[in-house]
């Protein structure tokens, strides 16, 4: 049995005041598109930040690997598809990619890897128990 | 007697992430600038965020009014002048001059106007205590 | 005859990237939603800035001023209106209500004025021929 | 003969602004402050913007990995070493290491990699002469 692909896209246009000097998409806004993109993920399955602090969790970025495949305008828009990678261990990991909608183009490919603290900043080694709930909820 | 003049100038050099698809500073990134430029001069004089916060309030920006003079460019070296406006109000108001190092030439002129929330989120009508002792130790 | 009331309006959804460390939007990025706003408006009715850029102007923003009314927290979705100002000057003009979606709250009242500079850097002290067409065309 | 080490330190203080909803820098944000980072040394070392650009080529970043080692606050201050990596090929490859000023700590790695493009868009593949003789002049 295939393991279910857990994947959520979202589109964005590129604003103005997002481009450079060169008219391209400054390639730091990029992390604003995939935080996004992981968001709207967390709020269709079920791992939203909010749902995760309710749970007693911060999950901050320890690990985010961006690719620049080609540069995208003002005006374009991107799909920003955000998948959930498998992994048993205490940790959120994602892959993205980003595509142009007016000709499929792929724009950055990336990865990002989360860990979880506790509200009292302490590093959480063990899996969460919401986590590991919603892990066999979801048979993944 | 004059009221002396309470101002603190900063230091920004526009960096190639602010500037926008022609050339130039994106307007507003000025709020950026003020914002560093009215923590700085809180900083020098006893009124920062956390100094305002260890009182016991928020002071959120209710009125906002910026005047571009003229566009600056990536790598251009701003002045920002912050200078606080009396009043006997509870509200802090201040007024800024941003100006270009290289010839003097003056970017934008702007005011702010600041009131006081509690932590529990209500709006402060009275002088807060700190600011009023505030206002006494400087005569102002 | 009353003058036709020329508006967009756009949703915004507030990311986590765009909030501050009290859990409300920076009052800075409200200049972000004010631009799409503007933009969008240009896209419905023809002013945007590709439209005044293909008939040979910039139209820099030389006046901007917000009035916060109330914050704003992530996750809110606010409806951001913008109203074309009519006006006989070489300038546009709008005014904008940012109000929350959720229970119609106002968030924020702001107005701009652009001037417009040819691409060689000279202000246009006459109605560029386009602008005056769109108004004429608009009767407006 | 020891290979010279290229590296420039610049320091970024953090602004309200910056940080998010759990009072820390933003993750986002430590893009810009390796861009400022790589700016520094590039004006330092003659590879900045300009002096790329006056040879005729933009370089846009193609990969950019992030490792969060701890988390900052409003107000820390943050040394931003830049340091050059020596290659053969037609790129320029960076390694960054962010410390906390106060306490030494180790805040951030990251590496960046950027090709060459051609003012008409054209990825360039073999080494640009400007930068085959800054490679000579520095020994490296």
């Amino acid at each position: 049995m295939d393991t279910p692909k857990f994947t959520n896209t979202i589109k964005k246009k590129i604003s103005f005041y997002e481009v450079d000097a060169i008219h391209m998409l400054w390639h730091g806004n990029y992390v604003k598109y995939l935080e996004d993109g992981r968001e709207a993920f967390g709020e269709e399955f079920g791992l939203s930040y909010m749902s995760i602090f309710n749970n007693g969790y911060f999950a901050p970025i320890v690990d985010l690997h961006l690719k620049y495949k080609k540069t995208a305008s003002m005006g374009d828009v991107l799909l920003v598809e955000t998948t959930y990678v498998p992994t048993k261990s205490a940790k959120l990991m994602f892959d993205y990619t980003i595509t142009r909608e007016s000709d499929g183009a792929t724009i950055l490919k990336a990865s990002s890897t989360q860990l979880f603290v506790t509200k009292d900043g302490r590093f959480e080694v063990t899996v969460p128990n919401f986590l590991r709930e919603w892990r066999e909820a979801n048979n993944i």
